[in-house]
């Protein structure tokens, strides 16, 4: 049997009840289902149903809240949220309520986050902030996976960059892109095909540069555009880790060994109200005519076609909502072993 | 005669002796000339006083306005700042200071610009912010230089990113990139010198990539990490041209091309105030152990010193108050013409 296809709505059904079951109220249970089945849709594969094994071990080991109580300390447009060890999925939504409501009320809010988890894509919330007509950042912290320029191993995460703008009659303009210079997934994949990877992705765990895709795997993953990716990745840490109170650094606990203490990985949200600034029928004009004009661009050879970020992985949930999500063999086995260990029937999902 | 070497006051008084003799009330010619020598002293001389000659030109032309005239739009903490195509750095401290008030008494504040012209670099600005205990991220559009990825010619500008944060013994974090691989002025060194440019740095002006440097100007230069650069140029557009009401995309003026209209800069200012998050003094001693670590990680062979974004302009910076700042003979040309014609002498700045 090779790798079968499920629908999206039946996918996130098995994972909320997955997480319902082993605990966690059935609110946010549908909430990290639906940030897990919205990346397959989008195409981060990374980021999908893959991780519903990794957040149930954690959840069976005892090593995330689920109780709900989560402080908020609110300062006008300035909000601190402390996750408390809760999903990140979870503490992500309630950060974007927060901002949300903070850009309607204010203006513009900053909504700090610590003691969170692994959060999934910042898509997900971004594309909730913009049906709300606002200009939404969204960054997080991450465990160390790259090294500092001139380093040799890791010492900061992927941390990622995210910001989505609403458009009027084209589709929101929604960038979330890993400080990396390529997803790490992509190695695992390369090194899983037995082929060798670009020079320029990562370093072996000597510090070397390698195109072996094994010795990346154990070593470390370079910053997109070498300096600036690094600078980028450094003021994502400062901004979600060293401004909130969450980790930074070695201080964000990775999920997959740590196994003693949270994660506390850090987010940071800033929302602004389109409204204060113009009309938003005319910022959506406007909006249309920038990305209307930029595909209308002459094409270097063999392009067919200049694209806005976020339009492929709007095309794709298009397509995997009707033709539905391929799952790997492997995560398929893990879902069917969660579901018997749950009384939950993944074949119910199959597309 | 080679070229000379100049003080820093000496250089600052100079420019601004001749933008106040032609026109610009003292206080604002203090601005854009501290902007400008600031350039220099952190070695940015790509934004130094290099640039007095087409400001100068562009004022004599009356394509600026010096009345002090500049729309202030507050709403709590959103404000929109309509630079009335006043001096780029007029505009920009303008901004600072709005956004400064703005994060002392809301806790957080934007402000978008819309009417400026060229400002010179964020540092500048950010420099002034850290002082303040805030942190501050600000943007700029600029006219066409870059294609989007798939493109053959220029669309999008090299949209400076940048980010400020005060730490406590250590010097601040200040991170100001173009969002193109690398400043288009090494391309000029290297076609002034007959040297080619290494593959992935521009295109010609037909849309190939080229390694020859003179071609490169002709064509356009690429944005970092390729299509991850070109999103985040892109958000910065949207951010500073189209919701601020300033130009986007090829609505951005080029200063040296276009005489008939003013440029239409718009930047961008979201400032947050440390204090709202944690005592400053314990935020800069958690920054301090940041970047402590950071520096103390293990470098690669050859490597001498892990770098913090903004401590080698912080050691020029040093350097050239000490030993003076070199100016190219080219550069001394052009202002010693400047100073016949306003009798402002600039052998007064010799070192």
């Amino acid at each position: 049997m090779n790798s079968r296809t499920y629908n999206a709505a039946g996918l996130q059904h098995f994972c909320a009840s997955l997480f319902s079951r082993a605990g966690v109220p059935a609110g946010d249970a549908k909430i990290i289902a639906e940030s897990l089945v919205g990346a397959d849709l989008r195409g981060v594969d990374s980021h999908g149903v893959v991780r519903t094994d990794i957040y149930m071990r954690r959840l069976e080991a005892g090593m995330m809240n689920t109780d709900g109580h989560m402080p908020v300390r609110q300062d006008g447009p300035v909000t601190l949220l402390d996750g408390n060890n809760h999903f990140g999925a979870v503490v992500g939504t309630k950060a974007l309520g927060l901002s949300l409501q903070g850009a309607k009320q204010f203006g513009n809010a900053v909504v700090g986050v610590k003691g969170s988890n692994h959060f999934g894509t910042c898509a997900y919330y971004l594309l909730q902030a913009v049906q709300q007509n606002v200009v939404m950042m969204i960054l997080s912290n991450a465990s160390q996976t790259m090294p500092p320029t001139g380093g040799i191993r890791p010492f900061i995460g992927t941390n990622p960059f995210s910001i989505g703008v609403p458009a009027g009659n084209r589709i929101p303009f929604v960038l979330d892109m890993a400080t990396s210079v390529v997803a790490r997934g992509k190695i695992i994949v390369a090194a899983q095909k037995g082929e060798s990877i670009p020079e320029g992705w990562a370093l072996d765990r000597h510090g070397n540069m390698t195109t072996d895709a094994k010795a990346a795997l154990e070593g470390s993953v370079l910053p997109v555009g070498g300096a600036k990716g690094y600078g980028i990745s450094m003021f994502i840490d400062i901004l979600c880790g060293v401004l909130t109170g969450a980790g930074f650094g070695k201080y964000v606990n990775n999920m997959y060994e740590n196994w003693q203490e949270p994660q506390n990985v850090g987010h940071f949200f800033i929302a602004i109200d389109i409204s204060r600034f113009m009309p938003v029928e005319q910022f959506k004009a406007r909006m249309d005519t920038y990305l209307e004009e930029i595909k209308s661009e002459p094409k270097a050879p063999g392009v067919e076609e200049i694209l806005i970020p976020g339009e492929l992985e709007h095309r794709c949930t298009l397509e995997r909502l009707e033709k539905g999500i391929r799952l790997p063999e492997s995560v398929e086995r893990e879902l069917v072993d969660w579901g018997s260990r749950y009384q939950v029937d993944l074949a119910q999902a199959l597309l």
